[in-house]
């Protein structure tokens, strides 16, 4: 279950191709289509069909289908009317990705975040509860981590949050916490910590399809140096303490970020060990999903350079108010318990941002 | 406007009282009688008619009159039938005290906590926004300090919670906050942490009738001094770092509190000076309602006994989990900003309580 982004499905749809790619799940896609194409639902099934052995069952056909549900999470009856059809019990678990994801809308329009993030996921856990499918993975962020007192980032660190849409986070956290702390028996739950996915499925056939000028610099660059944007960039501030002052993140690869939610949705099952080492009963843990290396905006640009041959014009004007100087994960809890590793290196994150932008310059609807 | 909260009516009666005792508002009372009796109303409005002058206007008799709602807050629809009675700043302004708030109690079932406290205060301010009622005093509780690091507590002190029901609290300041944050020229917001109120309206005519046994020790001793509850009391620890060994709580008359919330209503006027001094844009604020004086469980269980001439049996038990040694409020920036001083003192509110008791001993439904 997914979906809801603002990211146009760009996590959602790579989450449901790492699903499909096992063939163990059926995936039932939940998303009001705010902002988001059911084209790329349409790319993710196809690509499962041609993985298809030759000699493939029925419930591996089956299992590349995607049952596309239109529903919003704010909408109690719309939620409950997708549990009613699969009844009590028959839904395995739950990958919660809906969220709006604005920063800078988020201090704007804050009640509607906290709507769509904070009530629309407490409905979400109570019909699920209802319909006894208590496992639940969801998607948080490094932005939990305010500007962090340590880098790279543990777990363990405080969390606060700068913006409506961070402690929106760091407010589905508590919850999910809280709930399975209230039915240590019956409920299950990880927060992934989101650092910053980057590039695309190696196939072009799914990736991010922005609606307007894009908000994170890789899908920006991507747009840039196919001609969608103008070749301007500007990089707020030079003088951050990072290796060339620009600010520092954590990318991998949104392949191996959507497999971190399958190794997440996997620990959930009845015989995982990842709540064995737990300080109480609940069983509920996050986990970083980063590379643990972090990567100037400078060396970004420099990688995306490399990977289209365009020659990106941008200009250093100050600090953006809110930004942190570097953002990067400690990802040794998630591949200790999680067996979680970011693989892929930024040369393959351009080739394959690269592969989509260019294959599909105008997103899915061109 | 207020009620639903858990504590049947007792702060959110005393409230009407000190808003109807200006004549200057008309009372709209929102409740889902979750818990609370409509009696209460009856007797709140009775005691505002009483006090009319002879020579009352139609606006003073109209002020004595309550327009009693039922509503639930948790439902968009009832919200919203509310604010369309009265049409487009027809309401002047919303004190908000719809809660759940047993801690115990939320920690068993923290979904209904964050639904009933959270997702239903989004609600009330978007249906608010809405019709133009931008003015909010909200009902929180020295339980966003958890356990605080200086006594007497100021308001500057770090948020945090051991509860569910704390969490809410803490959560619903966040979003006020950020939605005057937001909305800087329409919105105001004073957040009210309450210390223990206790007493009740010295007429005897309104209190506090719990259902079952009461949680906390006012009430508990009020209903065991009157006979509805057996002569049995666990003291929680007595080898805590206070002059007694027992816990200490800051309690403050009732209607001591009430009239705060009268005082924050009023701060929210145009011509109000309480945000001048602010930090940011946003007119947002929270104050400690409290009376800055720390009272030991035993000094309450001896007061008590001389109002009321009992001998209540206690026993010292072990500590309770999650019991902090000292809440006292540091009073002072209420004072200075709203006005606000706690005046009655233990005694008064033993005397008043017991009132109320002795009229009511099976409360409003006797």
């Amino acid at each position: 279950m997914s979906a809801q982004d603002e990211q146009p499905l760009k996590v959602c749809s790579h989450v449901i191709f790492a699903l499909q790619e096992t063939r163990r799940y059926k995936v039932i896609s939940v998303d009001n289509h705010h902002n988001s194409s059911p084209k790329a639902l349409e790319r993710v099934a196809q690509i499962a069909r041609d993985n298809l052995p030759a000699n493939a069952s029925e419930k591996d056909k089956d299992s590349a289908e995607i049952d596309a549900q239109t529903a919003d999470l704010t909408k109690r009856d719309e939620i409950k009317k997708v549990f009613e059809k699969y009844g009590k019990g028959g839904i395995w678990g739950v990958i919660h990705i809906a969220a709006y994801k604005a920063v800078g809308e988020s201090t704007e329009i804050p009640l509607t975040y906290y709507e769509n993030n904070v009530s629309a996921t407490v409905y979400l856990l109570q019909t699920a509860s209802e319909f006894d499918c208590t496992r639940i993975v969801y998607s948080s962020s490094a932005t939990v981590y305010g500007t962090p007192p340590t880098i790279p980032i543990p777990e363990t660190t405080r969390l606060e949050a700068h913006s409506p849409y961070g402690k929106t986070k760091i407010m589905c956290e508590t919850i999910i916490s809280d709930l399975c702390s209230a039915e240590p028996k019956r409920w299950r739950g990880l927060s992934l910590r989101y650092f910053n996915p980057g590039g695309a499925h190696p196939s072009g056939l799914i990736g991010e399809a922005p609606i307007g000028r894009p908000g994170n610099l890789f899908p920006l660059l991507g747009a840039i140096a196919v001609g969608a944007q103008p070749n301007t960039l500007k990089v707020f501030g030079n003088d951050y303490p990072t290796p060339d002052g620009t600010c520092v993140r954590d990318y991998l690869h949104v392949l191996d970020l959507a497999r971190g939610h399958l190794l997440a949705l996997d620990a959930l099952a009845p015989e995982s060990k990842v709540f064995d080492n737990a300080t109480s009963d609940a069983r509920y843990k996050a986990y970083n999903l980063g590379k643990g290396k972090g990567l100037s905006v400078l060396q970004i640009i420099e990688a995306m350079r490399k990977a289209t041959g365009f020659e990106f014009k941008y200009e250093i004007v100050g600090r953006r108010r809110g930004d942190v100087p570097d953002l990067t994960a400690d990802p040794t809890l998630a591949e200790k318990e999680l067996g979680f590793k970011a693989k892929e290196d930024l040369d393959t994150m351009c080739r394959d941002l690269w592969n989509w932008q260019t294959k599909n310059p105008k997103g899915y609807d061109a």
